[in-house]
Protein backbone atom coordinates (compact mmCIF):
# COMPACT_ATOMS: atom_id res chain seq x y z
CA UNK A 1 0.00 0.00 0.00
CA UNK A 2 1.33 3.04 -1.29
CA UNK A 3 2.53 5.16 1.83
CA UNK A 4 3.88 9.43 2.56
CA UNK A 5 6.84 10.11 4.67
CA UNK A 6 7.79 13.44 5.90
CA UNK A 7 10.31 15.80 7.96
CA UNK A 8 12.38 18.78 8.04
CA UNK A 9 15.52 18.49 8.05
CA UNK A 10 17.49 20.91 9.76
CA UNK A 11 20.92 22.64 8.23
CA UNK A 12 23.81 24.72 9.53
CA UNK A 13 25.29 26.26 6.94
CA UNK A 14 28.82 27.51 7.64
CA UNK A 15 29.03 30.61 4.75
CA UNK A 16 28.29 30.45 1.52
CA UNK A 17 28.99 27.94 -0.76
CA UNK A 18 27.83 24.05 -1.40
CA UNK A 19 26.89 22.05 1.04
CA UNK A 20 26.51 18.36 0.63
CA UNK A 21 23.55 16.63 2.22
CA UNK A 22 23.08 13.69 0.15
CA UNK A 23 24.04 11.77 3.22
CA UNK A 24 21.75 13.03 5.16
CA UNK A 25 19.06 12.23 2.69
CA UNK A 26 19.77 9.31 1.99
CA UNK A 27 19.90 7.94 5.11
CA UNK A 28 16.47 9.09 5.84
CA UNK A 29 15.05 7.57 2.50
CA UNK A 30 16.53 4.26 3.09
CA UNK A 31 14.68 4.74 6.79
CA UNK A 32 11.58 4.47 5.61
CA UNK A 33 11.90 1.34 3.81
CA UNK A 34 10.13 2.11 0.45
CA UNK A 35 11.43 -0.26 -2.50
CA UNK A 36 10.01 2.43 -5.36
CA UNK A 37 8.80 5.41 -4.91
CA UNK A 38 9.64 9.64 -5.73
CA UNK A 39 11.48 11.30 -2.97
CA UNK A 40 10.93 15.76 -3.39
CA UNK A 41 13.25 17.90 -1.41
CA UNK A 42 11.91 21.96 -1.05
CA UNK A 43 13.87 24.97 0.17
CA UNK A 44 11.95 26.72 2.43
CA UNK A 45 14.15 30.00 2.13
CA UNK A 46 14.81 32.35 -0.68
CA UNK A 47 18.72 32.92 -0.42
CA UNK A 48 20.31 29.32 -0.65
CA UNK A 49 18.53 26.87 -3.13
CA UNK A 50 19.29 22.89 -4.34
CA UNK A 51 21.88 22.01 -6.69
CA UNK A 52 22.87 18.75 -8.34
CA UNK A 53 26.25 18.26 -9.19
CA UNK A 54 29.13 16.57 -9.45
CA UNK A 55 30.27 15.16 -6.43
CA UNK A 56 33.97 13.61 -6.84
CA UNK A 57 35.80 17.55 -8.07
CA UNK A 58 36.21 19.62 -4.96
CA UNK A 59 37.73 21.99 -8.46
CA UNK A 60 34.02 21.82 -10.09
CA UNK A 61 32.44 23.05 -6.81
CA UNK A 62 34.85 26.01 -6.34
CA UNK A 63 34.14 27.07 -10.14
CA UNK A 64 30.48 26.73 -9.86
CA UNK A 65 30.52 29.16 -6.76
CA UNK A 66 33.00 31.12 -8.59
CA UNK A 67 30.61 31.15 -11.50
CA UNK A 68 27.73 31.92 -9.61
CA UNK A 69 29.51 34.81 -7.91
CA UNK A 70 30.34 36.38 -11.60
CA UNK A 71 26.94 36.23 -13.14
CA UNK A 72 25.24 37.72 -10.48
CA UNK A 73 27.74 39.69 -8.70
CA UNK A 74 27.70 41.61 -4.99
CA UNK A 75 27.48 45.49 -6.73
CA UNK A 76 26.12 47.98 -5.03
CA UNK A 77 25.21 50.00 -7.62
CA UNK A 78 22.95 46.94 -9.85
CA UNK A 79 20.50 46.52 -6.88
CA UNK A 80 17.68 48.69 -5.36
CA UNK A 81 16.97 46.09 -2.94
CA UNK A 82 19.64 46.19 0.14
CA UNK A 83 17.68 45.47 3.31
CA UNK A 84 20.04 43.14 4.57
CA UNK A 85 23.36 44.23 3.38
CA UNK A 86 25.05 43.71 0.07
CA UNK A 87 25.11 39.64 -0.15
CA UNK A 88 21.05 39.95 0.21
CA UNK A 89 20.42 40.46 -3.67
CA UNK A 90 22.77 38.59 -4.97
CA UNK A 91 21.45 35.70 -2.85
CA UNK A 92 17.90 35.86 -4.53
CA UNK A 93 19.26 36.02 -8.08
CA UNK A 94 21.88 32.88 -7.56
CA UNK A 95 18.46 31.38 -5.87
CA UNK A 96 16.13 31.74 -8.60
CA UNK A 97 19.06 30.68 -11.24
CA UNK A 98 19.13 27.21 -9.66
CA UNK A 99 16.39 25.00 -7.81
CA UNK A 100 14.01 25.51 -4.84
CA UNK A 101 12.84 21.71 -5.42
CA UNK A 102 13.98 18.49 -6.25
CA UNK A 103 12.36 15.22 -7.10
CA UNK A 104 14.35 12.35 -7.28
CA UNK A 105 13.07 8.77 -8.03
CA UNK A 106 13.27 5.59 -5.88
CA UNK A 107 14.21 1.99 -7.21
CA UNK A 108 15.01 -0.92 -5.74
CA UNK A 109 15.17 0.91 -2.50
CA UNK A 110 17.67 3.96 -3.41
CA UNK A 111 17.87 6.87 -4.52
CA UNK A 112 18.45 7.17 -8.79
CA UNK A 113 21.15 9.19 -8.24
CA UNK A 114 24.14 9.09 -11.14
CA UNK A 115 27.08 7.33 -10.09
CA UNK A 116 28.78 11.36 -10.02
CA UNK A 117 25.89 12.93 -8.78
CA UNK A 118 25.59 14.36 -5.45
CA UNK A 119 22.80 16.87 -3.74
CA UNK A 120 23.88 20.21 -2.45
CA UNK A 121 21.97 23.18 -0.07
CA UNK A 122 23.91 25.93 -1.92
CA UNK A 123 24.44 29.00 0.70
CA UNK A 124 24.01 32.51 -1.15
CA UNK A 125 24.86 34.40 2.13
CA UNK A 126 28.12 35.24 3.65
CA UNK A 127 27.24 34.49 7.26
CA UNK A 128 26.43 30.89 8.59
CA UNK A 129 22.50 30.45 8.50
CA UNK A 130 19.77 27.47 10.04
CA UNK A 131 18.08 26.29 7.12
CA UNK A 132 15.27 24.13 6.75
CA UNK A 133 14.75 21.44 3.96
CA UNK A 134 11.09 19.78 3.79
CA UNK A 135 11.22 16.12 2.75
CA UNK A 136 8.48 14.09 1.23
CA UNK A 137 8.68 10.75 0.47
CA UNK A 138 5.50 8.57 -1.64
CA UNK A 139 5.71 4.99 -2.33
CA UNK A 140 5.93 1.06 -0.89
CA UNK B 1 -6.71 6.17 0.84
CA UNK B 2 -4.79 8.13 -1.57
CA UNK B 3 -6.28 10.79 -4.21
CA UNK B 4 -5.29 13.00 -6.77
CA UNK B 5 -6.93 16.31 -7.93
CA UNK B 6 -6.13 18.02 -10.85
CA UNK B 7 -7.31 21.29 -12.32
CA UNK B 8 -6.31 24.36 -14.63
CA UNK B 9 -5.74 27.59 -13.72
CA UNK B 10 -6.04 30.50 -16.35
CA UNK B 11 -4.02 33.33 -15.38
CA UNK B 12 -4.50 36.74 -17.29
CA UNK B 13 -1.08 38.60 -16.69
CA UNK B 14 -0.93 42.31 -17.31
CA UNK B 15 2.57 42.55 -18.88
CA UNK B 16 6.02 41.37 -18.28
CA UNK B 17 6.90 40.65 -14.67
CA UNK B 18 6.22 38.68 -11.49
CA UNK B 19 2.70 38.39 -11.11
CA UNK B 20 1.85 36.25 -7.61
CA UNK B 21 -0.13 33.12 -7.70
CA UNK B 22 0.20 31.89 -3.87
CA UNK B 23 -3.51 32.84 -2.82
CA UNK B 24 -4.82 31.05 -5.96
CA UNK B 25 -2.85 27.84 -5.70
CA UNK B 26 -2.95 27.87 -1.26
CA UNK B 27 -7.18 28.36 -1.96
CA UNK B 28 -7.30 25.17 -4.78
CA UNK B 29 -5.47 23.23 -2.44
CA UNK B 30 -7.09 23.46 0.77
CA UNK B 31 -10.43 23.13 -0.89
CA UNK B 32 -9.22 19.22 -1.78
CA UNK B 33 -8.85 18.75 1.90
CA UNK B 34 -5.67 17.07 1.53
CA UNK B 35 -3.01 16.61 4.94
CA UNK B 36 -0.51 15.64 3.54
CA UNK B 37 0.87 15.25 0.04
CA UNK B 38 2.55 17.03 -2.76
CA UNK B 39 1.23 19.76 -5.04
CA UNK B 40 2.64 19.82 -8.82
CA UNK B 41 2.57 23.48 -10.72
CA UNK B 42 3.35 22.63 -14.19
CA UNK B 43 3.60 26.05 -16.82
CA UNK B 44 2.07 25.02 -20.17
CA UNK B 45 4.31 27.59 -22.22
CA UNK B 46 7.75 28.74 -22.98
CA UNK B 47 8.16 32.57 -23.46
CA UNK B 48 6.11 32.96 -19.39
CA UNK B 49 7.96 30.59 -16.34
CA UNK B 50 7.46 30.28 -12.50
CA UNK B 51 9.64 31.38 -9.87
CA UNK B 52 9.34 30.87 -6.15
CA UNK B 53 10.79 34.21 -4.42
CA UNK B 54 10.74 36.43 -1.68
CA UNK B 55 7.09 38.06 -1.07
CA UNK B 56 7.70 40.92 1.53
CA UNK B 57 10.10 43.51 -0.44
CA UNK B 58 8.50 44.76 -4.11
CA UNK B 59 11.99 46.09 -4.63
CA UNK B 60 13.44 42.52 -4.54
CA UNK B 61 11.36 41.76 -7.07
CA UNK B 62 12.02 44.80 -9.25
CA UNK B 63 15.37 43.77 -9.14
CA UNK B 64 14.63 40.50 -10.18
CA UNK B 65 13.04 41.36 -13.55
CA UNK B 66 15.51 44.03 -14.04
CA UNK B 67 18.25 40.68 -13.44
CA UNK B 68 16.73 38.88 -16.15
CA UNK B 69 16.05 41.31 -18.58
CA UNK B 70 20.20 42.34 -18.28
CA UNK B 71 20.97 38.55 -18.81
CA UNK B 72 18.91 37.99 -21.32
CA UNK B 73 18.25 41.33 -23.04
CA UNK B 74 16.01 42.60 -25.96
CA UNK B 75 18.81 42.72 -29.37
CA UNK B 76 17.70 41.97 -32.41
CA UNK B 77 21.10 41.30 -33.53
CA UNK B 78 21.85 38.89 -31.23
CA UNK B 79 18.83 36.34 -32.01
CA UNK B 80 17.74 34.16 -35.02
CA UNK B 81 14.48 33.40 -34.13
CA UNK B 82 12.00 36.14 -34.40
CA UNK B 83 9.05 35.12 -35.35
CA UNK B 84 6.67 36.76 -32.86
CA UNK B 85 8.97 39.85 -32.16
CA UNK B 86 11.51 40.97 -30.53
CA UNK B 87 10.71 40.05 -26.64
CA UNK B 88 10.29 36.61 -27.72
CA UNK B 89 13.32 35.00 -27.80
CA UNK B 90 14.34 36.58 -24.74
CA UNK B 91 11.42 35.25 -23.15
CA UNK B 92 12.45 31.55 -24.01
CA UNK B 93 16.03 32.09 -22.60
CA UNK B 94 14.04 33.79 -19.07
CA UNK B 95 12.02 31.02 -19.23
CA UNK B 96 14.78 28.17 -19.55
CA UNK B 97 16.77 29.82 -16.98
CA UNK B 98 13.86 29.95 -14.13
CA UNK B 99 11.50 27.14 -13.94
CA UNK B 100 8.47 25.36 -15.53
CA UNK B 101 7.73 22.94 -12.73
CA UNK B 102 6.94 23.64 -9.43
CA UNK B 103 6.45 20.58 -6.54
CA UNK B 104 5.87 21.66 -3.09
CA UNK B 105 4.93 19.32 -0.05
CA UNK B 106 1.72 19.58 1.84
CA UNK B 107 2.19 19.38 5.19
CA UNK B 108 -0.40 19.50 8.13
CA UNK B 109 -2.85 20.42 5.68
CA UNK B 110 -1.30 23.29 3.91
CA UNK B 111 1.88 23.90 1.73
CA UNK B 112 4.63 23.88 2.89
CA UNK B 113 6.05 27.43 1.65
CA UNK B 114 9.01 29.31 4.15
CA UNK B 115 7.89 32.08 5.59
CA UNK B 116 9.11 34.24 2.93
CA UNK B 117 8.01 32.60 0.27
CA UNK B 118 5.51 33.09 -2.68
CA UNK B 119 4.76 31.63 -5.68
CA UNK B 120 4.96 33.67 -9.10
CA UNK B 121 4.15 33.56 -12.47
CA UNK B 122 6.90 35.39 -14.24
CA UNK B 123 5.29 36.73 -17.70
CA UNK B 124 8.57 37.29 -20.30
CA UNK B 125 6.66 38.82 -23.24
CA UNK B 126 5.53 42.62 -23.00
CA UNK B 127 1.37 42.58 -23.46
CA UNK B 128 -0.98 41.01 -21.94
CA UNK B 129 -0.98 37.34 -22.31
CA UNK B 130 -3.80 34.36 -21.28
CA UNK B 131 -1.78 31.79 -19.29
CA UNK B 132 -2.31 28.53 -18.19
CA UNK B 133 -1.17 26.73 -15.15
CA UNK B 134 -1.91 22.75 -14.69
CA UNK B 135 -2.16 21.62 -11.27
CA UNK B 136 -1.72 18.39 -9.63
CA UNK B 137 -2.39 17.49 -5.94
CA UNK B 138 -1.71 14.04 -4.44
CA UNK B 139 -2.24 13.16 -0.99
CA UNK B 140 -4.34 12.34 1.75
CA UNK C 1 -5.77 1.30 -7.43
CA UNK C 2 -2.72 4.04 -7.52
CA UNK C 3 0.44 2.41 -8.76
CA UNK C 4 3.64 3.65 -10.27
CA UNK C 5 5.53 2.39 -12.94
CA UNK C 6 9.60 2.87 -13.81
CA UNK C 7 12.24 2.39 -15.97
CA UNK C 8 15.35 3.40 -17.35
CA UNK C 9 15.41 5.68 -20.73
CA UNK C 10 18.76 5.53 -22.38
CA UNK C 11 19.74 7.88 -25.17
CA UNK C 12 22.51 8.28 -27.34
CA UNK C 13 23.19 12.07 -27.98
CA UNK C 14 25.66 12.53 -31.27
CA UNK C 15 26.85 15.70 -29.87
CA UNK C 16 26.13 18.84 -28.36
CA UNK C 17 22.89 20.69 -28.47
CA UNK C 18 18.94 19.79 -27.67
CA UNK C 19 17.76 16.51 -28.57
CA UNK C 20 13.87 16.12 -28.38
CA UNK C 21 12.81 13.21 -26.13
CA UNK C 22 8.66 13.94 -26.22
CA UNK C 23 7.75 10.93 -28.49
CA UNK C 24 9.74 8.27 -26.67
CA UNK C 25 8.60 9.71 -22.79
CA UNK C 26 4.82 10.16 -24.39
CA UNK C 27 4.94 6.86 -25.55
CA UNK C 28 6.12 5.04 -22.48
CA UNK C 29 4.13 6.97 -20.20
CA UNK C 30 0.88 6.06 -22.70
CA UNK C 31 1.89 2.31 -22.55
CA UNK C 32 1.01 2.48 -18.39
CA UNK C 33 -2.24 3.73 -19.17
CA UNK C 34 -2.23 6.40 -16.53
CA UNK C 35 -5.59 8.26 -16.46
CA UNK C 36 -4.56 10.75 -14.32
CA UNK C 37 -0.88 10.87 -12.49
CA UNK C 38 2.21 12.49 -12.12
CA UNK C 39 5.30 11.72 -14.64
CA UNK C 40 9.10 12.46 -13.53
CA UNK C 41 12.01 12.67 -15.70
CA UNK C 42 15.26 12.55 -13.37
CA UNK C 43 18.91 13.04 -15.52
CA UNK C 44 21.52 11.12 -13.97
CA UNK C 45 24.02 13.19 -15.63
CA UNK C 46 25.96 16.49 -14.51
CA UNK C 47 27.15 17.24 -18.12
CA UNK C 48 23.58 17.18 -19.69
CA UNK C 49 20.19 18.04 -18.60
CA UNK C 50 16.46 18.64 -19.17
CA UNK C 51 14.67 21.38 -20.63
CA UNK C 52 11.10 21.99 -21.80
CA UNK C 53 11.22 24.30 -24.63
CA UNK C 54 9.48 25.57 -28.17
CA UNK C 55 9.06 22.51 -30.26
CA UNK C 56 8.10 24.48 -33.40
CA UNK C 57 10.85 26.75 -34.63
CA UNK C 58 14.26 25.29 -34.56
CA UNK C 59 15.56 28.60 -35.16
CA UNK C 60 14.82 29.18 -31.38
CA UNK C 61 16.59 25.88 -30.30
CA UNK C 62 19.47 26.79 -32.05
CA UNK C 63 19.41 30.40 -30.52
CA UNK C 64 18.75 28.51 -27.05
CA UNK C 65 22.27 26.66 -27.49
CA UNK C 66 23.95 29.60 -28.64
CA UNK C 67 22.76 31.45 -25.65
CA UNK C 68 24.09 28.65 -23.30
CA UNK C 69 27.09 28.94 -24.88
CA UNK C 70 27.55 32.44 -24.31
CA UNK C 71 26.36 32.63 -20.63
CA UNK C 72 28.92 29.20 -20.21
CA UNK C 73 31.62 29.41 -22.24
CA UNK C 74 34.67 27.22 -22.99
CA UNK C 75 37.80 29.49 -21.85
CA UNK C 76 40.59 27.38 -20.27
CA UNK C 77 41.27 30.61 -18.11
CA UNK C 78 38.32 30.77 -16.33
CA UNK C 79 38.04 26.97 -14.73
CA UNK C 80 40.35 24.73 -12.28
CA UNK C 81 38.36 21.44 -13.52
CA UNK C 82 39.16 20.34 -16.40
CA UNK C 83 40.26 16.83 -16.14
CA UNK C 84 37.76 15.72 -19.08
CA UNK C 85 38.70 19.03 -21.21
CA UNK C 86 37.49 22.36 -21.90
CA UNK C 87 33.72 21.17 -22.74
CA UNK C 88 33.09 19.89 -19.16
CA UNK C 89 33.38 22.79 -16.89
CA UNK C 90 30.94 24.84 -19.14
CA UNK C 91 28.98 21.70 -19.42
CA UNK C 92 28.43 21.30 -15.38
CA UNK C 93 27.20 25.10 -15.07
CA UNK C 94 25.23 24.91 -18.04
CA UNK C 95 23.67 22.19 -16.41
CA UNK C 96 23.07 23.87 -13.41
CA UNK C 97 21.26 27.00 -15.39
CA UNK C 98 18.93 24.35 -16.27
CA UNK C 99 16.96 21.12 -15.26
CA UNK C 100 18.26 17.87 -13.82
CA UNK C 101 14.18 16.74 -13.23
CA UNK C 102 11.34 17.47 -14.79
CA UNK C 103 7.32 16.29 -13.11
CA UNK C 104 4.55 16.34 -15.76
CA UNK C 105 1.13 16.23 -14.82
CA UNK C 106 -0.84 13.81 -16.77
CA UNK C 107 -4.45 14.32 -17.27
CA UNK C 108 -7.27 12.58 -19.16
CA UNK C 109 -4.38 9.96 -20.26
CA UNK C 110 -1.94 12.25 -21.51
CA UNK C 111 0.80 14.35 -20.47
CA UNK C 112 -0.30 18.07 -20.07
CA UNK C 113 1.94 19.63 -21.94
CA UNK C 114 1.51 22.97 -23.37
CA UNK C 115 0.87 22.95 -27.68
CA UNK C 116 4.77 24.41 -28.19
CA UNK C 117 6.49 22.18 -25.45
CA UNK C 118 8.28 19.39 -26.03
CA UNK C 119 10.62 17.94 -24.06
CA UNK C 120 14.39 17.94 -24.44
CA UNK C 121 17.45 16.41 -23.73
CA UNK C 122 20.66 19.37 -23.34
CA UNK C 123 23.75 17.69 -24.19
CA UNK C 124 26.49 19.99 -22.82
CA UNK C 125 29.78 17.61 -24.17
CA UNK C 126 31.00 17.94 -27.27
CA UNK C 127 30.96 14.42 -27.97
CA UNK C 128 28.77 11.39 -28.13
CA UNK C 129 27.96 9.83 -25.03
CA UNK C 130 25.53 7.67 -23.77
CA UNK C 131 22.68 9.09 -21.38
CA UNK C 132 19.84 7.35 -19.11
CA UNK C 133 16.69 9.18 -17.99
CA UNK C 134 15.54 7.48 -14.96
CA UNK C 135 11.27 7.81 -15.05
CA UNK C 136 8.79 7.55 -12.63
CA UNK C 137 5.59 7.37 -13.03
CA UNK C 138 2.83 7.34 -10.34
CA UNK C 139 -1.56 7.00 -10.62
CA UNK C 140 -4.07 5.70 -12.00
Amino acid sequence: MMQQHTTSLDIETPGSGLHEVTARIRDWTAKAGVQTGLLTIFCQHTSCSLLIQENAAPAARRDLETYFARIAPEDATRYEHDDEGPDDMPAHLRAALTQVQLSIPVMEGSLALGRWQGIYLFEHRRRPQARTLALHLLGK
